[in-house]
């Protein structure tokens, strides 16, 4: 983009340029994890590690293997303040990586793990004078500890929760599921719900296409399971639920979607509407790293559902958080406001 | 859209909403082809039929199981004659249903089924007084046989070729295929990628969920095959290639790719350059059916790189060929030209 040549449109662009903004995705991993792996035995996990390489670069580690490389913004406070102060984000929410979900562990260790992440990603805000907000995990493959943990996690501090978008072939309209959404409804919790166990298999592992391709889809399929399989239908209308990654293809394929809706009944499922009646029962992020698709993204959702969300700090996040945003073309200052923090705020009540 | 109000703008309007379109992407399956289960015996197949009810409608059979509810434009000529012209569709290229494929049979009996069918899709065109053009189909599991096919259908009527995205593991950048890529340039073949095989599985089965989900992201990795494998690196500019359903999920998800390209290495396969740079080496056609998906089409791949395409007759079509390019608002009177006609007359030559 070009900066305008009048004066006052100028001095609008001039400040729109260091907004502050509300990042409502991005993640943590600690460092002081309990040892799951010497606590529930040999053949649990394999689980995350971190090895922190002491000069502000780390290597997560799966089981005895690199997972991914990554920086001191993830596990320590101050880092990420600067981090976070570099890119004028007021206040950044994160949460867990979703390889800590353990959705394919025993329900009874996967709620250990998510209770004992909680509690550091509580502390890792603790150290941030109110800058960062933390987001609960959940045992999601056992509804009944789910919706313990997340009353636990609220009173102490979460302003939500993050959740995969399935438990294995359990999608977002598994019965289970959506009773835990409905608890987070009634305990006035915001959802984030992030891709994860990505579909594709084999074919999908060259050049990250499983975070390229298959998350998207994944996330597609998510907000489709919740719109198909009747989830919205029975839902509160004042459950807060937003799905990251600018809501995966769904965005860009809701055409071909209400097409196939309206011409084949074996779509429909047991939804009520098309899909497009949906738009307005859920958020996304702004995470699509393109103006032209920020638009689409907008004009699909509506200027009201849409809140920054940069993926920080990991490298397929936006490296200048909030900047897409800040740089959108046509985009009405109220709505830009909007996207930049009063969407967010509301939505997580903060 | 609502009309306008200036009298010559709604002129032009008027103009377009009436404009003839060549339509690209359009299916067929013929009711008299060769009882190939009967030729290469019992354990080949299962082999695709056609249950031609008498009525105008039919039953595509896979084996002996209902594979899809159909009519007779699929099939009859003079019945698709009648729905083209009830469109404006000037000139449809048809092209074979992807489940006539038989990439999974042995070649040489894909040889034969190809070379079969594309018989049968020139007499269909035989018997539209030039309305039709066809596609031809080729055994991509074996590239010297597919460019051996390509040749003969080309020298017997066929404007170009369809083939699928993938051959089981053998993706886009594959050397056979690639190869085979080649001698479409050399000998002038335009190409259209369909997508098909989907990735997803079981998870994808509900709410045909491998149409609106797989197709759109087995799409997108077809293109990003071609990118990050370094297939439009080796093949010639000249390369005519168009992707199915406006570029699948690709277009959307174009700055999540470039994105990750920039920061991860892994991300870069043997590319020489950035995914956007490969934006004019392939078209796209325009069955997105939703405006704000085509404007992002348009804005993104440029208005001399989208076609109309409809995956007419099938249900999941543009039910009304044309008419979301026809209707798109602020499109240029010579770009909505070049989609509807001009592009496409170029592309294939016709």
């Amino acid at each position: 983009m070009t900066c305008c040549r009048a004066a006052p449109t100028c001095l609008r662009y001039s400040n729109a340029m260091t907004s502050p903004c509300i990042d409502i995705h991005s993640h943590f991993f600690p460092t002081n994890a309990p040892n799951f792996a010497a606590r529930f035995g040999d053949p649990s996990g394999p689980w995350v590690t971190l090895n922190d390489h002491g000069d502000g670069t780390g290597m997560m580690m799966l089981g005895d293997k690199p997972f991914r490389p990554v920086h001191s913004a993830l596990w320590d406070a101050k880092a990420r303040i600067k981090e976070i102060d570099a890119n004028n984000v007021a206040t950044q929410i994160i949460c867990a990586t979703p390889v800590m979900f353990a959705y394919d562990a025993p329900a009874g260790q996967a709620a250990y793990v998510a209770s004992a992440y909680n509690d550091l990603a509580l502390a890792m805000c603790a150290d941030s004078s109110g800058r960062l907000k933390a987001l609960a995990q959940v045992p999601l493959q056992d509804a009944d500890l789910s919706c313990k943990e997340l009353t636990r996690a609220m009173r102490a501090g979460c302003v939500g929760v993050q959740i995969g978008n399935h438990v294995g072939p359990r999608e977002m309209d598994d019965e289970g599921i959506v009773r835990f959404l409905a608890h987070c409804a009634a305990e006035g919790a915001a959802v984030l719900v992030h891709p994860w166990d990505m579909l594709g298999g084999d074919r999908l592992k060259r050049w990250m296409s499983a975070w390229t391709v298959a998350m998207p889809a994944e996330t597609q399929f998510g907000i489709m399971a919740m719109i198909l399989g009747g989830a919205f239908d029975q839902l509160p209308t004042d459950l807060r639920i937003c799905f990251a990654h600018g809501g995966g293809s769904f965005p860009y394929l809701l055409g071909r979607l209400e097409n196939a809706w309206h011409r084949r009944d074996i779509v429909r499922g047991i939804s009520k509407h098309p899909p497009s009646h949906y738009l307005n029962r859920f958020s996304v992020d702004s995470a699509v790293f393109d103006h032209r698709a920020l638009r689409l993204l907008i004009d699909t959702m509506g200027a009201d559902h849409v809140m920054v969300g940069s993926d920080a700090p990991f490298p397929l996040g936006e490296e200048h958080v909030g900047d897409l945003v800040r740089n959108q073309p046509d985009l009405a200052d109220v709505d830009r406001a909007r996207i930049l923090t009063g969407n967010a705020a509301k939505f997580f009540n903060i």
